[in-house]
């Protein structure tokens, strides 16, 4: 009998493909035809223990509806509504799961969305469970494995701010504590304005979010398109606050998660396009790399290049 | 500071509704207007612990796909698909996982729908959330809320399946060795044809499914709808195998879970409609009572009356 941490999450999301014969399972976010627009629809768990021990009750409950409206974000969607399932233990206080939804209402009202439903049931240990759903034309839909040859990979904002922050709380800072954009490792601002002006141009081949860091990101977006890429170091905008703690490495700024920035395929044609429709939201698009050819991803600086593996924080195995 | 198992499920619902400012919020579905239909949306959490420990891995699976198709089918919908997160300690076996996924698929599969998307993550015990969405058209949507003074209240199919099915485990009885309809305890079959067909006559005022039995049921119809209700208890029909087990009390009949039938309100001149339209499905509908203005619910047998509390589970609590 095999065991989930001998094989790892990775491993057992391809088995549950297969079983299903889907590949577009475990993709960031299902769609499904409804006339000329596709319902999106995903879904996201969370434990207090793993993803946020240093959270307040309302900053779980924004976290939680922040990480699936972010899905909704990278396929270039309207969010329709959010549904929130708990599992708490029977001692757990009213204040808390009330700081809970009103974290997740605050997240949902910020991108015109709300909480819709939900379902509370007693359980070992808190876990919120969320399910975002939204919808998108059929033609702005923005898939994760349609990067071409030749596309210029693009960011929006910057990377390193949730890292800094988790600097921060490593060096004793409380989660209340954290200034600034560091504060993002706790309150997340999913993309959600930015993804749908850049569907809205029809340009974006491919898009995913950056929920486990860029260089997971970077493979998760090659991968289902059968490309590779180069990814420019001395190109990706780094968070002031990471340079300020003196951290702005490959392994803070590209392997850390947490930022929820979008990372996005676009013909050199049409990238001021989709450029002008993201600032217009008020936020920058990088271009940091470009997609090719050949399947395997690199990293290129001043006089050398590195394979990047894919790697990353994976449940049931930690780290690699 | 208060506890949530001071206060009970139902209680803590309520204040959830209040600071979300939506009453709706806590109803068996959400409904988002698309167009000329409503996106239909749910979530049902289940732990193994609580809901099912006589279950095999498959059976985990088709459960929390059927809890949640059946509140699409109280609705009228058409399910377009189903999410599924999973928590699992590291530990769990490889085999289990793929077990419950057959059965999620298994169970979608029948009602022509498929498990679209999901998640898996780390946790201290086995969690299922399950959450699925569908469509319907406003003018055939059933709401809970919607039943009027003189309706007659109509129940598909028959109660005390799955009490049986209990009775049977605390006798000694393993899972696989349930026969017959008492198997409907691990594998309910949520009545999603007949929901449809019911909706389609646009003849039903209300509609709710009996996932938390009879009593609860007609308490969640009648409490958004602002009636009472009375509920004939001779004609009630109760299922053969509780009655061969001599079992055919109020208790296990009404007060027990796990049948998911449908309970709805429709007006006496257009009954036979919908009694038709679910018989063409192949399943019975049956007159068990009428809606009443007076705001109290009554079980009516020959020659007496008592009035009936809305009782039953309730998490955080424990029976009652």
């Amino acid at each position: 009998m095999t065991r989930l941490d001998e094989r790892g999450e990775r491993w057992m999301v391809g088995r549950i493909q297969r079983l299903l014969g889907d590949r577009t399972v475990g993709d960031d976010t299902a769609y499904i035809p409804w006339g000329r627009d596709y319902l999106l629809a995903t879904t996201d768990a969370t434990t207090i223990r793993t993803h946020y021990p240093w959270h307040s009750p309302e900053a779980w409950g924004w976290y939680v509806a922040a990480v699936n409206l972010s899905d909704i974000a990278c396929k270039g969607g309207e969010p329709l509504g959010l549904l929130l399932s708990l599992l708490l233990p029977r001692e757990t206080e009213v204040a808390t799961v009330e700081g809970i939804m009103r974290g997740a209402k605050r997240c949902c009202a910020r991108y015109g969305t709300k909480v819709a439903g939900g379902d509370t049931k007693e359980g070992r240990e808190i876990c919120l469970v969320g399910a975002a759903f939204g919808r998108v034309g059929r033609a702005e839909f923005m898939p994760r494995g349609g990067a071409r040859p030749g596309d210029i990979l693009a960011l929006t904002g910057t990377l390193g701010a949730a890292a800094s922050g988790y600097i921060a709380l490593q060096e004793g800072v409380t989660g209340p504590g954290l200034r600034g954009e560091e504060r993002r490792l706790l309150r997340p601002y999913p993309r959600v304005f930015e993804g749908r002006a850049a569907a809205r141009t029809r340009a974006v081949h491919a898009c995913t979010d950056l929920s486990d860091g860029l260089l997971a990101s970077v493979h998760q977006l090659c991968l289902p398109s059968g490309v590779g890429a180069e990814v420019m170091w001395e190109a990706v905008p780094v968070s002031a606050a990471l340079r300020r703690r003196g951290q702005a490495t490959e392994e803070w700024a590209l392997g850390f998660g947490g930022d929820f920035e979008l990372l996005m395929a676009v013909p050199p044609g049409r990238f001021d396009k989709v450029r002008r429709a993201v600032r217009g939201k008020g936020t920058r698009l990088t271009a940091i790399g470009s997609v090719r050819r050949e399947r395997k991803v690199e990293l290129v600086g001043r006089g050398w290049r590195r394979p990047l593996k894919y790697g990353g924080w994976e449940h049931f195995r930690g780290g690699g």
